[in-house]
């Protein structure tokens, strides 16, 4: 059931990031572009999706935003994974963008997505010019410089940093560096229908660390076939995670508490949020 | 009469986006996103306030919108002055961005900045959402893959090629690379009074291609104290510029020529658009 509406999804926002890619300029811009958005789960248009489902919004007034939070989070990979930042040469089971490309191209790619995304929040088959703005300032909000972008910036300064995070810190820094975009996807369809999203925002927090928790877990115990990208690098770079401070079975422990949170949390939608909650527990049961 | 305005309108942006900046969290992010806002001219800035003017818009109004043009032209330079782009060390007489900070954090000061940018054209001082939404889309359309970041792509393209561009090729590339913003700042003001930016359009297509013909000639003829970055790059990188294939004489002769043209197209606001035509003169005889 889960899967199925996952893979709906993914295809779904995979041919609209298509169709917008193809009204831009053709060349390597545009190229690199098409090939940072390519694969992965679509976790976060899936929370888009879902949330728009259980406030009665429609898949076509979700779907540019769904385009939009994934376009966000490809030209984040895309940046994150540059030489000057956590050089990585592998995701999603390919080169990464600076790899098959150049940095340039990598820089402008991750540039040219980011207004992408702002510019899908434009659509008229959202809703109302209110509705849009008020998402737009919400999402500029999530991935800027008191949101995603500082959270990253935060984990960068960790590395260099002669004392290591504690668990606080770290759930500071992914708060912002990950939790940010996760709960505007999983909030927004209660925004678009302009319905209370506190149990959304709630489900997303815990949604958000367990998430984060779980990547940790399999940069320890994951293998780079299935996993699609580099493993073991948090330990060689003695950087600190959840599991670094917690222990293997600790971090299980908590990720498998903040699912149960998660879920306890879309209590008020019934069973209409089944999907939401089947998320919840795949978030922690996969295995890439 | 131009110099005044054009100071009182760098004050009143330098300190919006200071007021900006001071809401954000503190620390080296917005550190640097507040140093690569610092200085310049603030060109783009005063043809938003001009354009608003000139359409009854209040400063108020239009504030916002020339904060966000300059943050959005600050992070394009951020972003330029990259080791994996232009390689530059010196802007506005100040070591650029990653030479003050690092790589890292002048990606990410980047990357924040286009955010802040369109966060604050979300700013109901600017109009109604209907007003907000059509200028997000627009900025987006001009700063975007199709617009300003197609024109980078393609003078880093053209930087590796084996056959030069010619002066159609130049003017394509800086049409999309500078051309783009600034008649998005042109034209602002018209959108905002939803009045008709045609004469405005055209003004700002000539400018914008006489600013960049004194740029390349600057680049060939300044000193680096008074223009406050490297001169004669482009040469030593055998790169194709207007004033390498008009040669100097006729890169002048052309830009004069764009001028008046620039000039011609105010006709319609006669002499309240006193500033704007007294602005084309003062682009091509600046000295930096």
């Amino acid at each position: 059931m889960l899967q199925q509406r996952m893979d709906e999804v993914r295809a779904q926002v995979e041919a609209a990031l298509d169709t917008a890619m193809s009204a831009l300029p053709r060349g390597e811009l545009t190229d690199a572009m098409r090939y940072v958005c390519l694969g992965g789960k679509k976790l976060r248009a899936f929370l888009v999706m879902e949330s728009a489902r259980l406030h009665g919004v429609s898949d076509q007034a979700a779907l540019p935003v769904a385009c939009a939070v994934e376009a966000l989070h490809a030209y984040s990979l895309a940046h994150d994974d540059l030489p000057a930042m956590d050089n990585d040469d592998l995701r999603r089971g390919l080169p990464t963008c600076h790899v098959q490309w150049s940095e340039a191209t990598a820089i402008l790619a991750g540039d040219a997505l980011q207004t992408l995304a702002f510019e899908m929040l434009t659509d008229p088959a959202i809703g109302s010019a209110e509705t849009r703005v008020k998402l737009i300032a919400a999402f500029a909000h999530a991935v800027g410089p008191a949101g995603m972008v500082y959270g990253q910036m935060m984990d960068i300064a960790a590395e260099g940093a002669e004392i290591p995070l504690d668990v606080a810190g770290i759930t500071r820094m992914q708060v912002a560096k990950t939790g940010a975009l996760i709960a505007f996807a999983a909030v927004s369809g209660a925004m678009i229908a302009g319905a209370p999203s506190e149990a959304l925002r709630v489900y997303a927090a815990k949604l958000g660390l367990a998430f984060q928790i779980h990547d940790d877990i399999l940069d320890v115990t994951g293998d780079e076939d299935t996993t699609g990208k580099r493993v073991g690098k948090d330990a060689r770079a003695g950087k600190a995670t959840f599991v670094s401070v917690l222990g293997l079975d600790a971090a299980r422990a908590r990720e498998k508490e903040l699912v149960e949170k998660a879920i306890a949390a879309l209590q008020p939608y019934g069973d209409e949020a089944g999907n939401l909650k089947e998320l919840a527990r795949f978030v922690i049961d996969r295995e890439s």
